[in-house]
């Protein structure tokens, strides 16, 4: 790849990190948390999903252990979180979701495109990238106590299925991968933006089928 | 081992990843999770257990990256049985505990083997057998907000354990390993079946001491 | 490092691995488990911490798989929990805070310890000493349902961390390993003590700012 293209896709991952984390500081402000469980919540989001990957594939130590940046991101967004959110709210709603959805594109391109770097199958390839995307936000409503939002509505994991397989086919169809990154990440921020903007999202399945409430 | 019997355990393992996925699927339905809801609670519940027990050995990337066929079984699992539970009932009440006491069996045994496989000592290989068999129930209990049902009652981990020592003595003892895997899964297979048709469980340890409601 | 004081360390590190099995015994008391579930809430506090650190450096096997006495001290330490639990009260209520006061201050130096042996920075060290001390607790408390204690009050994490720092700035400062690890264990468990004895705990972070419950 192209060296500018790998430095504008890092500086886009750490982007990405410090989103999730703020999702992590923000979950941890509504369970009253003090600093240290904040600190935790906003790690575990940024970087849960990328070192499940990283202990399955055998690709230890894990990538934050090799570059400690992504840990700076995540202490210096935490405090800033906690600070602004003290701050009398002047963003729209929609900046964060849509942030997040980036950072999930992004992860989700990261995670796969690793996956294949150690030789996986194209299928253990779309996991590993919807794992990178989502695991994070999994641990973290478990640590939260819930039950995690990801398993139960929204397109939000699906669009990583579907950036997964269309970029593992873009590659498989010859195209070079920068050109694969790009079409991943377009389909995963259209389709999660879309569910956002329409309130998209897969039917629930349950064992009772008569009433609904 | 003789490749007929290899092919035979392979051919198991398989089974008992379906049926072990199944019982995720049915803890997903009573969530009402949405369709990847049931494909992360079957996956968690077939292969979390194994996947642990390969990332503390060091065993990596894990099995199911090196052969996405458990992979391909949980996805096809998840789409049979959200299809399956609309169907009026026929299939008597037994026949998935049954089924899960099998698979039970088989896991152990595997995962015991495979930490033998590795160098280590029976105490070891004990507990690997048991964290196959009963790790994954416990992510799909923590992920479904409940308090692990093997941590409070019925005699399913103790059925792994069991069979995990049966296994190291038998080998031990000098028996082919054959013989020291049908020794073991018929020791977990009937105590797990004894324990569902007379409702046996050990007692459980409480710190008040006066009254059990 | 001196062969004797190795020996120490060892015998002091099989002291804090009982110490946390037994915090792990009573809460599984508290939630009426049965002797298995009891082995797995005491297996996971005392040796969770490490186990994760060691998945995430590629230390694998891990450390308890290499040493199995590890294993025997859970086990010896669940029989005796659930043996002495019976008998009427008579330690006083401060010898188990401070015990464990003890085993956070030792995990946490050696956590830092491995960490640096791998290579890691020292940002990364700190982590995995707070790591080896506090992530059992935490994976002790989901599994008992409950929002880990140590994210929502009490100076815990926090000795970990400051003790994690002072050993990494000793060892840049020149002094010799021993010294160093003696200054962390001071530090850990003296902040520990004086959190518990004046019942410090660090301000929580709420996202509501007008009124406390």
């Amino acid at each position: 790849m192209n060296p500018l293209v790998e430095q504008l896709v890092y500086v886009c991952d750490m982007f990405g990190t410090a989103v999730f984390a703020l999702s992590g500081v923000l979950v941890a402000g509504r369970l009253r948390m003090d600093g240290f469980g904040v600190m935790v919540l906003a790690a575990v989001t940024a970087i849960g999903g990328g070192t499940i990957r990283d202990m399955i594939l055998g690709a230890t130590p894990v990538f934050w252990v090799r570059d400690p940046l992504y840990i700076w991101v995540v202490i210096a967004t935490a405090f800033v979180g906690m600070w602004a959110v003290r701050l009398p709210r002047r963003i729209p709603w929609y900046v964060l979701p849509v942030a997040d959805a980036f950072g999930l594109a992004l992860f989700t391109v990261i995670g796969a495109q690793k996956a294949l770097a150690f030789g996986t199958s194209g299928l253990i390839a779309v996991l590993m990238g919807t794992m990178t995307g989502v695991a994070g936000g999994v641990i973290r409503d478990v640590l939260a106590r819930e039950v995690p939002m990801v398993l139960q509505k929204e397109i939000y994991a699906t669009a990583c299925i579907l950036g997964g397989i269309l970029y593992t086919l873009s590659l498989q169809a010859g195209l070079d991968r920068v050109a694969a990154m790009l079409i991943c990440m377009v389909a995963v921020f259209t389709l999660r933006v879309a569910a956002i903007y329409w309130h998209l999202s897969l039917p629930t399945f349950s064992l009772e089928r008569q009433h609904q409430d």
